[in-house]
């Protein structure tokens, strides 16, 4: 069943490690079917070059495992929160990549320090809270994603479309599973290019509203002229 | 019409990519030809993948759309300001580079500090101003080449063929696309190079200009002796 | 004999190179068969390109040649130490990886600075004390081995599976070849990580104890659910 | 004539690019034959791509063209000066690598670090004076190998087989071509790994010199053990 999703998302998750946001099995995407109201993910552990589309799990948003012989993504309980309190979201990704990941080990959010973070992220990238010690001891993935939809309580996902889990590292998302994997692409370079910038000037402020409006609203919303739409 | 044209830019295009340069759609090369003033540009949001001659746009110097099917690059209105007031360029190429974007964005010129920066730009790479308010509202990617226009008011554009965008990124340009590509390419290694010499001695003043001179004019020039000429 | 332990040490050292963690001959993987106290390893400055199973050499534990027509590595006797004192490992891996190196040049163990790191160690990669003058001047490769071990008088190997030797570089190890070269691939990425971490905080703290437990316990020991176990 | 010498100043060349040591054609390789006097070297501006032995040209130690249709490296008088005065060299490799560079733009030598470095370089990387202004003026190429020459006054050029010219780039020899390659790319590997290792530690000491000994001196001289000697 889910065929198509069950592709996309074993696409989704070898486009990861074309991107080299990952090594070995540090990463997962997931997709849903809204109207079944079922996610698609990846097996825990699993090398992506082992990855076809009969390895993807299929679960429903309590998670009861709905297909599959594999365990799904130890992740699992962060992307269904995630889904669940973000209606319109299609994909979810988690990564290790470089970049992102030291941001998110310094508990920082990145600033939004030029125009090629405005394309994509309609201000800074924000960082969790850390979680406490009850919520790492009990249903540690399940407050993961807790934390972040607290973090989102002022924030559009689709406008933010990815946060840093503190001392953890990055999930992006999408209304697609490829738009959540190019989200986690850009994030990386963002973050590089971050880095870099805090290096040149560590006082670099944020570009202005004007700009960031300015990029963010020519690629996204209903006065966006950036592409052949 | 202007097939050549279109061949090379599209191969310059795939250049871009080649190099390493950028990530998904996130730069263009356009290409003049100056006797029927008509500039070949890449498509917006075209993935350098997709990209045949068939699909590079043709406009003439005011905008209008002389042949494709496709909307031009959004950053069109830069390119042509470009050409209409550098009157030797032949190529424009617009990128999202890693190092470069880095200096773009902390709104540093990139001070000369080694003979490879010199043997391709005759000085600093200068940084354009902030664009105002008023030019990020209304027709703001035309007011990023009135702005770097201006900040070339004492600077000849082929003996410093490139410019960082302040919050944004770096143009490069040339006698033709493939050296435009080509400055760009060099804009970014110069910029990795300058961001590691800084960490090293953050007050390491640019070279003199006596080798600046030395190293500029033995390849560029009517006393260059670099290569076979 | 052990024809499947040298083609497994062999497979292993190509696999350094496949990570990019070694350039010409600068790093070396062994296994044992700890039935007959045997250790395979990678005969001494033969480039990668150039390894074959039969080129591997056997020693025993003690130091001496079993079978190879050619010199083991220049840094068996510390191999051997490793092997006699930490007696559930199956592989060792050494490397001059770029930025555990880095952080082995600094003198400097690798702080827990987030769950990447305590997803395989549990707890700091330490480094070595400085061998002194004697240790250096004799048995220089044998007091290698002795000062990694007396390193981790308080430490279990399985548990840290790495160290830095000061002014050197890494040591891998685990239960099999192939985990001493996954171990040498992960310290290095984490090794990346720490850079950054602390080029944006300088006085980051490592992670919470809580949170160390959860990630590495949630992948090793008897109460681990990540993976397909 | 020399068909052997141009074949192997030819492969050099291409392992330049191969090490991603350069770009463009932004480096050069040469070697001699030391019983003939004559220099084989790559001729200036060509792309790697399209070099091939028979483009390879000969100059003798004046630097009179002996063979070839094309122009020499503009760098010859630089090759041509090392030869005759470090007797025992067999090949010249100038490249501008990215770190290596950013060291020689910083005008600061490289600090033995580590044992990676002193496996190849007995000691620092020495930096050459600047040049003065009559010195870039006339003969800038001959006074660049002067530079050198007068910087190793007190060194042996094979027991520290490079040298960063200041403003510029590396410059690194060995006995033979390939080894003079070798050293450039491990130059590059160390110029890397001493700019991270001054990132964490900015007052980081060189290693002993009894470290230094047994590293050099187990890969070079009539002692070594490393290999298969």
């Amino acid at each position: 069943m889910l065929e198509d999703l069950k592709k996309q998302v074993c696409q989704a998750n070898h486009e990861l490690k074309e991107h080299n946001l990952v090594i070995y099995s540090w990463g997962n995407v997931s997709g849903i079917d809204r109207q079944q109201g079922i996610i698609a993910i990846k097996p825990s552990g699993i090398a992506y070059d082992d990855l076809t589309p009969g390895k993807i799990v299929l679960v429903d948003l309590d998670g009861k495992k709905v297909e599959g012989e594999l365990k799904p993504s130890s992740d699992t309980p962060t992307h269904l929160e995630l889904y669940r309190q973000f209606k319109d979201i299609g994909g979810v990704c988690h990564t290790h990549s470089t970049y992102a990941t030291i941001w998110a080990q310094s508990c920082r959010g990145i600033p939004c320090f030029g125009t090629t973070h405005a394309d994509y992220f309609y201000g800074p990238v924000p960082v969790t809270s850390e979680l406490t010690k009850e919520q790492i001891e009990s249903n540690y993935e399940l407050n993961t994603g807790k934390v972040i939809i607290e973090r989102f309580a002022q924030l559009d996902p689709l406008q933010v479309p990815a946060v840093l889990v503190a001392n953890h590292g990055p999930f992006a998302w999408g209304a697609s599973t490829s738009q959540a994997v190019e989200n986690a692409v850009v994030l990386e370079q963002t973050a590089k290019m971050a880095l870099g910038t805090i290096r040149i000037n560590p006082d670099q402020p944020a570009i202005s509203k004007v700009l960031l409006d300015k990029h963010f609203l020519r690629k996204h919303g209903k006065n966006a002229y950036y592409g052949q739409k």
